[in-house]
């Protein structure tokens, strides 16, 4: 089903860059499109202009209200990103990437590429969720790609990476989906918080973000994850002078009282 | 003197293409533009808008009436050209034609690359003209691509080609080394210990090894294994109704007393 890579554009502005981009996603075999709040709605016009041919792509995108939710069923994810970030990821070149694309489809993963908008980029609470960074060797005095061309280019990489596909089997598990990532680090960002973890309070955006980073960056399967959920109430429920353990409680991941 | 290939775009007719394919090049290190008659005059604002920082290439493009003229100087001439062509011709892949473009630029030669205008494409008349055919791997289904695009392509190829001995860039800062993962691991098994979390004990290698596998695997910074050992303790200190917590054993981490 998933052949392929899902494309995600987050919040881009110009419809003229979305029309281009289907068309260079088409123009190399890729049709799967996503978008994040794109600034001028959806459809259109200017998009769809732009698309010259490639309009069926638009037609089959989706549009989603933030990142979290456009990972729905990925479950691997590289960012592009052009400035240097203090998140501590992998960065990889495109060609390399595609090729690591590939070798997990093959594995049976559902990966996808997360562009950020024109101006800005992605934000670095967006890029927390990518598993690597893929990061295109440019003129060092003149950095700035054209959205629609990155997407153009990455869609280039993924066409050649299949000449040279290696056939380096993965036996990795499935991989958990970003969803349940994100649902365990949320959880354990609230039992932090009850835990006076985020400390200071100027410096608690900060902490959240590298911890959030931290694991969104792992992979990790769905058994891990839930072995990980243990971790985090076991450590909770670790008070030797006793007190029954509140199970109902423990079971809505809502803390230890007794 | 020319370290570089010449881009020469033939009869283009959008502004914005001219614009967007100045601002390609310069993305990747190429300055020198030439163009041969183009459908709209010059200069042109439209291009100018797209440009995009890049408005030097544009102020520094020269203007020509027909290829002849356009090759003013130059030795070697690769054309890109989408459709099967009756003239004969090598065919090369993108990344084949700049590495051989770089060869002839140290053997002293003066290349240039050819793109034909948005409809059309080069006539064979002025593909004659050409040493090589540079063709795009593009799904068949959807040849058509973008003037500019291929300019950026081909650009990213060039600068592709000056890194055969590609180191992969790595912006992650030093990680931390086996020990401190496995400090972290061993002290965090210890807490689940009295926890009672490795149950049943049969079960107990197998989960102690999973989770071992679980962190190990993970490329961590330093600061990251201290983020992870403060996560570890403020969980095992959430307990409200407070009885006393082996101080002894957590002071050895440096303590979370009340």
């Amino acid at each position: 089903m998933a052949q392929e890579p899902v494309i995600i554009l987050v919040r881009p502005q110009l419809g003229e860059n979305i029309g281009a981009a289907a068309r260079g996603m088409l123009n190399f075999g890729l049709r799967r499109l996503r978008l994040v709040d794109p600034r001028d709605g959806w459809p259109n016009p200017a998009a769809a202009a732009m698309a010259s041919g490639a309009g069926r792509v638009l037609d089959a995108a989706s549009i989603y209200p933030d990142v979290e939710s456009a990972l729905e069923g990925v479950s691997y994810v590289v960012a592009t990103s052009a400035r240097k970030r203090e998140l501590v990821k992998p960065v990889i070149p495109p060609e390399g990437a595609m090729t690591e694309l590939r070798s997990r489809i093959r594995a049976g993963q559902r990966p996808a590429i997360l562009f950020g908008p024109e101006r800005t980029g992605l934000e670095n609470s967006e890029l927390v969720y990518a598993n690597s960074i893929v990061e295109v060797p440019v003129n060092p005095e003149f950095r700035s790609i054209n959205l629609a061309q990155c997407v153009f280019l990455l869609a280039y990489e993924w066409m050649r990476s299949a000449a040279h596909s290696d056939t380096r089997s993965q036996s990795a598990p499935v991989p958990a989906d970003a969803g349940e990532k994100s649902h365990f680090i949320h959880t354990l960002m609230q039992d932090l918080d009850r835990a006076g973890f985020f400390w200071p309070p100027e410096k608690s955006p900060g902490m959240r973000q590298n911890l959030k980073n931290l694991f969104m960056r792992m992979e990790l399967s769905g058994p891990e994850v839930r072995t990980l959920h243990g971790v985090r109430r076991a450590l909770q429920r670790r008070t030797p002078s006793g007190g029954s353990e509140a199970p109902a409680v423990m079971q809505a991941d809502g803390g230890c009282g007794e």
